[in-house]
């Protein structure tokens, strides 16, 4: 087991519905040494690539994306979630349709912070159906950018996400992946990887 | 002129309407060197304090409260806004009026993740109303915690927020405080601090 996984196992709660919780230091409270070792360890598996920008979607996102951004020393950005029609020329968007609230939203980011010189890496906290990364790559195509990959800290490996983004011949890392849970044990299975 | 100031002086934006637009380093595109520097100037004003955790609001506060947070060594925990009524009891939940859309909303934290024994340096990049920031101290307050300080980038020191959290008695920091601006000239005053 790699540091994320054990700190899931530690302190990851199972709920009922495959509902993983991981508010303690995660995605509402955060753990910043944590992050940055996650930082770390996606500036190794990523350094090769020359990475210009770090694209993620508010809000959880931005505390991964920060200390990402830092190890390779590029700017972050973040996408907004926008409920709005109205946005103006000088934005991307992206309509990305909820598979679990059956809702569409907007994914936004201002022409200026995007070009087609940028080599994106994407990250984000969390995929499950894989609905914000979508929007993001769909986004960051928009821009003309290059997509050099996708970082992710928990990945769901039941949902659909991951696999129709790797489908799509992104690359994508998920420092963990988990393949089963067990609301009445706590039981977590982790797939195993390289 | 602070860092920060200069920082302002050379890529903000002034707009009609009192608007000064920060997005290209503080609010969309983020430059972690200078988030970084945000972070050891909080750590050096407030270092006496003995924090326990750095409270701020999503999004695009979780950007500064990175940087604190690890200069203090503690953890971050971002509240999150919500439309929603129907928040179970595990949640502190503060009722803010907005003064500029005339709306409501709920600004929440898990109960988990605040209580009496916390001093809190509460933090965001922007001060105008203070709609989020009154949120904030509302639920340090439920909370029992106490409130050491406030940490904001960038006050609108002719909006009314700023003075209302003054008058309250609390420490409150801002590193640049826009006394007035000028759309025509794009000229940006800012208040003399010792």
């Amino acid at each position: 087991m790699n540091f994320l996984e054990e700190r899931i196992m530690k302190d990851g709660v199972v709920k009922p519905g495959n509902v993983l919780k991981v508010d303690s230091f995660l995605n509402h409270q955060m753990d910043i040494e944590l992050l940055d070792e996650i930082g770390k360890e996606f500036h190794r598996r990523f350094k090769g690539a020359d990475i210009t920008k770090v694209l993620t979607i508010e809000a959880s996102g931005i505390a991964i994306a920060y200390p990402v951004a830092k190890e390779f020393g590029v700017p972050l950005v973040f996408a907004k979630k926008s409920k709005s029609i109205n946005i103006d020329g000088d934005m991307y968007v992206a309509d990305v349709e909820s598979f679990t609230h059956k809702n569409k939203n907007q994914v936004i980011v201002s022409k200026k912070f995007l070009n087609s010189d940028d080599r994106i890496l994407i990250v984000d906290d969390f995929l499950a159906n894989g609905c914000a990364l979508q929007g993001l790559i769909s986004i960051a195509e928009s821009a003309g950018a290059k997509i050099e990959g996708l970082g992710i800290a928990i990945e769901k490996g039941f949902q659909i996400g991951g696999r129709v983004i790797r489908n799509l011949n992104y690359r994508l890392e998920s420092l963990a992946i988990v393949d089963g849970m067990n609301a009445e044990t706590g039981e977590i299975t982790f797939r195993k990887q390289d």
